[in-house]
C-alpha cells in the first residue's frame, strides 16, 4: 500500500489538475508509484486522470493494481451514506 | 475474457436495474462470472454495480480483475473523442 504521501485524491477539480498531481509525483526522487484515489461520481475522473497520465504524458507507466471497494460517510446532516471508492496504483 | 453474453454494459439507466441485470446473469445455469462494462461517467455507476451486487445480493462474489482503458468514440457530429472504460470481472 502507497503511503498517503503518494496518493492523489480525485475530487470535484478539474480533470488535468490531477493529471498534474500525478505527473508531478511521480516525477520526484524516489518516487516510481503514486495512489489514484476517488470516491462516489469522482471514480470516473479517476480513470481518465491514470488513463491520460500513462497515455499522453508518462509513457513507461502502467496500472499495477486497481481496487473497488464501499466506504461509509456522513451527510451534512449526518445521516450515514454509502459510496463506492476506488484506488489506482500506477508505476513508472 | 468472458463473451458477451456474459457481459452486462452500464449505461445511463437506474443503478438497480444493471444490478438487477448481473444477479440474473449470474443466477443463469453455467454462469460462474460475469463482466461489468462502462464508459465515461457510466463507470462511477458500474463500480456501484459491482460493489452492491457483491455486497448486498450474492456474498460469495469476488472481484477477479479490473481493467481500465481508453476507447475513440465518435460524437454526433462525427468528430473523434477519447473516453476512458471499465471491465469489471465478477466471479462466485
Amino acid at each position: 500500500m502507497a503511503k498517503d504521501e503518494n496518493t492523489v485524491f480525485v475530487g470535484r477539480k478539474g480533470t488535468m489538475a490531477y493529471v498534474l498531481a500525478v505527473i508531478t509525483q511521480l516525477n520526484q526522487q524516489n518516487a516510481d508509484e503514486v495512489t489514484i484515489k476517488a470516491r462516489g461520481k469522482a471514480i470516473s475522473r479517476a480513470v481518465d486522470v491514470a488513463e491520460i497520465v500513462r497515455n499522453k504524458f508518462i509513457k513507461g507507466a502502467t496500472i499495477d493494481k486497481i481496487n473497488i471497494s464501499t466506504e461509509e460517510v456522513k451527510t451534512e446532516d449526518g445521516t450515514p451514506l454509502k459510496v463506492s471508492a476506488i484506488e489506482i496504483l500506477l508505476k513508472k
